[in-house]
């Protein structure tokens, strides 16, 4: 066994982003990703931009380690191709409507029947409950209703949405979470189950300390800039060349910071000596450190205060970030080679594992890619039966 | 076995919030989560504010579902006592520098020869291995070192710091799936592993599309305010008392926008038929829509575009999420009531499962709470022996 999750096969009917989220996790830790996508058509993220050699990029960074097999499940046969199937599988995730897998007569109800050890996983907008159960969500919709945009943005601006689209990777994470959970009680008891993810109730989860603090003290969070709520100096400051992050998150750090800029009279200075101090005469210290910082470069002040332990860091932006030593060193940034496409560089895997490294082992699937070889693998169907379901437009 | 994992212990030496954060997850799931602290002080976050009679409603919200045992582990006494816990459990957490815990002798590889069963997961700003690895980290500096803030903000805006500390939050998700994914192979292999992840990492992790967008395009992705990049109209929009997300992601849903602002003209116009027209002629069509939508409440529109089924959504402030009918429903805001505190509002679990359902069984600890129950139940100490320990001060 190589791999964490070596072994565990996961039928996997998601699109776009946060289903196929979860099982890219899945995949990334060894389990057996069966992508099942329609035929002609696939995963509507494969017409998504840019191109590259007409291959989505999009699709190609988040369907590495999987295996596509096409299934027109709206016929008959392959439903009863894709019953045969989920006999021999752990998973299924799903992202659709709640509802959807019903219509089909393949929802969990009709699932357990023919496999009580199958763990179910459904990732929605709304969840499988409540009244907004059958509304369709969109990343944005729920970044609105959940929260997240009401305290991200400038300090007395407007709500901002958050740039990646967080509300789908979230429920990405969390389903992952519910699955290996889920998994681990199957290995216990033999029981599969069903485990309902909803993208706004991850949002709720990812507030941090939002409603803490709006229910204990009744003030409703705003948007709070990029300073730190309470902690003084914890912002970006510009230098001569651009701008960069400086937290000296507690007394000592702000002493560290006051000798390296040639003001340690400051540390002694009644207005800044201890931190609640500092966030109450701000407007006088802000300009001071400002005016200071933009008197060098980004790379001059990063060294300096890396030498003097101050924490700090450049505002990268994505080509900065594709260069970063320590980025690239723990290999957060992957060239894969796709057949198609050519090389294409996208997100390592973020899970570092001494005994079951994490790997990207295969690119995304060209559409119906494994039709041929998953079918034989699982079902023991031979050439000539393939050949014959597929005259009848099942795959 | 009523929860997914009943049975796993952890012993959890985290602070503050990417450890913790992971911690609660396992807890939510059912896992024993035994809370490790410095004797006197704690986890440094039982000292953030907004305070409950005395409590930290910020340590209340993260460490539910946990016990708390003291534990001086600079003293020679507290470390055989936690070596002796190490045998007796399934996980060890931690998010110190990389370093602090081989200063203690309990690094994981010697905490392997004790019990090589023993799943070992650390959690750090910037990973255990790389140049930057003895760096201090905080959410801020990973979120501007690792692109999301370059991308996030008003257009032509400067970049903006997420909300919520997303680079601690996404550390402790992936902590949690890497934790699982570990035990499934332990339980397959009986083997453990150090599980090691990077708040960096993680962020590069979540940037989406935005480094296929770059390396495709060679255009550096900056922040795009609160427009889709590509679908049209898919945005805020301000009504007569506030501003409401309209998403409407395909011709058809634009057909019934355009029906419900009884505008069927703009349906047939040339302009604005398909949805790369209306991206073309998005500085016309934006007005026409914003003139429209200004003339209602939100309340009042938000109800006709759920009627007509145009994906929509209130932005929510944080009071407003308290009160949303599916987040209730869902049961994402849970009272808990705490022994000195009293009732404290809560994210609830956003994980639901069908058979082993997440709750919170218990409220956050108060310092060394369990200490004397946890020492009886793990090494079978007796009280006498407990008492002696005690005024040896090592907890």
């Amino acid at each position: 066994m190589n791999q964490a999750l070596e072994g565990v096969k996961v039928l996997d009917l998601t699109r776009v982003l946060a289903g196929p989220y979860a099982t890219m996790v899945l995949g990334d830790m060894g389990a057996d990703i069966i992508k099942i996508e329609m035929p002609g058509v696939g995963d509507d993220s494969r017409q998504f931009g840019p191109y590259v050699k007409g291959e989505s990029a999009y699709f190609l960074s988040l369907n590495r380690n999987k295996r596509s097999i096409t299934l027109n499940l709206k016929k008959e046969k392959a439903r009863q191709l894709f019953i045969e199937m989920v006999k021999k599988c752990d998973v299924v995730v799903e992202n659709f409507r709640p509802g959807t897998m019903e219509k089909l007569g393949l929802g969990y109800e009709e699932l357990k029947k023919i496999n009580p050890s199958i763990i179910y996983a459904a990732c929605s907008g709304f969840g499988h409950t409540g009244p907004y159960s059958q509304r369709a969500a969109y990343d944005a919709v729920v970044q609105a209703m959940g929260g997240i945009m009401s305290i991200t943005g400038e300090k007395d601006g407007k709500p901002t949405r958050v740039g990646p689209s967080i509300g789908d990777i979230t429920a990405g994470l969390f389903s992952a979470i519910g699955i290996l959970s889920a998994l681990n009680y199957r290995n216990q008891t033999g029981k599969g189950q069903m485990v309902d993810v909803a993208m706004l109730d991850c949002q709720v989860a990812i507030l941090e300390n939002a409603i803490a603090r709006y229910v204990v003290t009744g003030e409703i969070p705003m948007p709070a800039g990029n300073r730190h709520t309470s902690i003084v100096p914890f912002e970006p400051f510009e230098t001569l060349d651009g701008e960069i992050m400086i937290a000296a998150g507690n007394d000592g750090l702000w002493g560290k910071l006051c000798k390296i800029m040639n003001r340690e009279d400051l540390i002694a200075d009644d207005r800044f000596k201890t931190n609640p101090l500092r966030n109450q005469n701000y407007a006088e210290l802000r300009p001071i450190i400002a005016k200071i910082i933009g008197t060098k470069t980004s790379k001059e002040w990063l060294q300096i205060l890396e030498e003097a332990g101050v924490p700090n860091g450049p505002i990268n932006t994505i080509d900065k970030v594709l260069e970063n030593p320590q980025i690239n060193a723990r290999e957060m940034i992957k060239e894969v080679y796709h057949p198609t496409a050519g090389g294409l560089k996208m997100p390592g895997v973020p899970i570092k594992m001494s005994e079951t490294q994490g790997e990207i082992v295969k690119p995304a699937p060209i559409l119906g890619q494994h039709t041929e070889e998953i079918l034989k693998e699982l079902l023991n169907l031979t050439s000539d039966e393939i050949l014959n379901l597929q005259k009848e437009d099942i795959f």
